[in-house]
């Protein structure tokens, strides 16, 4: 059992108050009982709830983050945690997460908790709530609240994003570059803000080329590896032609690269395939995956450095995404 | 800012001792004040610190979660996460994680934090503790803390593991049952226990088949892609015969596999090479991954239901791990 206040007390023979004079460093205790009681500490191995003293000042080390736990299968999300735990760790913080479940209330309730426990601030990776919910809950808090990979109209300064719209451009405009006429597109999920950019990329940059937009190059997955396998069959099963494949993030374009490899095509050669995330395991594929580097670290870094206050550092960070550019794009004969 | 029990208490023209009466339910409230302090609260938007209230009535429903940030980098560490909060949700409960970070102490505080919380169990995936010290921090505590993945002697009811000896006899055994002779092993970090059983399963497979064991083709890896990337280049250099590479993860075996195919070998025709984890990607890989799976689903569910007290429903369990047969380990010509 763990030992309270009162089993100090009992020991060193003197009432809890005068335990908890003595902890809070009251002077108002005889120097003897003070002995008495540290030494009563020290025999039963008491150790106060630090919480509840910091509760009551009103003042801790932590850093919140809230993310729903349908976004915790994958890499993106191991990576998006070891930098926020890093960053913590750099600025002597502890990292708490809460999970945002599956609805706006159970996003809302993991927030609360994070603000009863008086954190220094808090990282939001939103998934249920929207920009006007997120800027209220902002604009209400006595802490620092920022928002990862969300717009907020209202509140720009607390939203932490990069450009999901622009590297999709750039990457297009990469494939298009290499002589490709005949894009395909494996999406993710219909609500995702992000997928929502990606595809807007996709067909701009099809229109400024006039490379004709087809609906049967246009396969929904929804961020998985079979998502991507199953979006590849299906595209396989149409008899329209494709050169090569922008899917929406790397766990898509890995199963869709399964799904070419099992249909007997060569890659690059027969099938180009693209990703976005800059997973660990694009580098180690073969052929290795061409993909938009998210930058979580960035991203992290910055939202961490400005709940401490730290904001001219903050806009110095950098957190436009960029390619890097491997192996599985093809470059077409021109014709 | 936020809203405080003052505010509420100025806008209802009572004092705020009679707003905490109202809230705590006493009923030495006359009526019209009671109304109005609702009102108060209502028009102010107050919202009592839930965690306060919890912590001095010491009843929550978290359930914590401990883990060290240098494990948070892979999809080994996301399942896990992904498995925990998925069954705290499933049982009203709140996941709360906190960062081990880098040595005893800290994984200490972190536990401590939890204790502090009241939740309502503690899962710990220690990294520095020893069994010693964990055994220690059980016996200790008032709420139910479960060990997942290491041996506690003293108390074995608290701690959750799978037979990572056991599996890897069974891999190593059936990989040998493909004709294999010349095996090798790339090992993860050099004070892992994981590693240690599995690097012994390895040894005691090879001296019961007669296999001579030859130190060159035991490489260190440390867990990672490129550490199974070098290791596996290191094993090239040395010009002792491998046919078949046992890889202590399956990131070590994806390494390893992209430095063997840039070398020019077919796989798994020229080198067969096996994982453990049975990570999602291994079944889109080519070849795709012949692995153990780890069952880290079964592993927390074990400990959250024991934590909650349904210890027949935990013992019903099984966390054996079991070998997932794929493409990757060749079946060689007898000789």
């Amino acid at each position: 059992m763990a030992v309270t206040m009162l089993d100090v007390a009992n020991k060193a023979g003197v009432s809890k108050s005068t335990v908890s004079r003595v902890l809070n460093g009251k002077n108002i205790v005889r120097p003897e009982l003070v002995s008495r009681v540290f030494e009563a500490i020290k025999d039963t191995g008491y150790r106060p709830n630090i919480l509840a003293q910091s509760l009551s000042s009103r003042q801790t080390n932590f850093i919140g983050f809230v993310i729903a736990n349908v976004l915790f299968d994958g890499p993106y999300f191991s990576s998006l945690m070891y930098h926020a735990a890093s960053f913590c760790e750099d600025s002597g913080h502890q990292l708490v997460m809460t999970d945002g479940k599956r609805s706006k209330v159970e996003e809302r309730h993991a927030i609360n908790f994070l603000l009863d426990m008086c954190c220094t601030g808090i990282i939001i990776y939103p998934k249920y709530l929207n920009d006007k919910e997120l800027a209220s809950i902002i604009s209400n808090a006595d802490i620092p609240i920022m928002v990862i990979n969300h717009d907020i109209e209202e509140l720009p300064q607390y939203a932490i994003t990069t450009d999901h719209y622009q590297s999709a451009v750039k990457m297009m405009e990469y494939i298009v570059g290499q002589g490709h006429k005949h894009i395909a597109i494996i999406r993710g999920n219909v609500c995702s803000g992000t997928d929502k950019q990606r595809y807007q990329a996709y067909r701009d940059v099809l229109a400024k080329y006039h490379l004709p937009y087809q609906c049967e190059r246009e396969q929904q997955g929804n961020w998985t590896l079979e998502g991507g396998y199953l979006a590849a069959q299906r595209l396989l099963e149409t008899s329209v032609q494709v050169t090569a494949v922008l899917a929406c993030n790397d766990d898509m374009a890995i199963g869709a690269s399964k799904a070419f490899k099992k249909a007997g095509l060569s890659l690059p050669e027969e099938m180009s395939v693209v990703g976005f995330d800059n997973s660990n395991v694009g580098e180690y594929l073969s052929p290795s995956l061409t993909s938009v580097n998210i930058p979580l670290k960035a991203l992290t870094q910055k939202a961490i450095l400005n709940i401490l206050g730290e904001h001219e550092k903050a806009v110095a960070i950098d957190t436009s995404a960029s390619i890097i550019f491997r192996e599985s794009v093809h470059q077409m004969m021109t014709e």
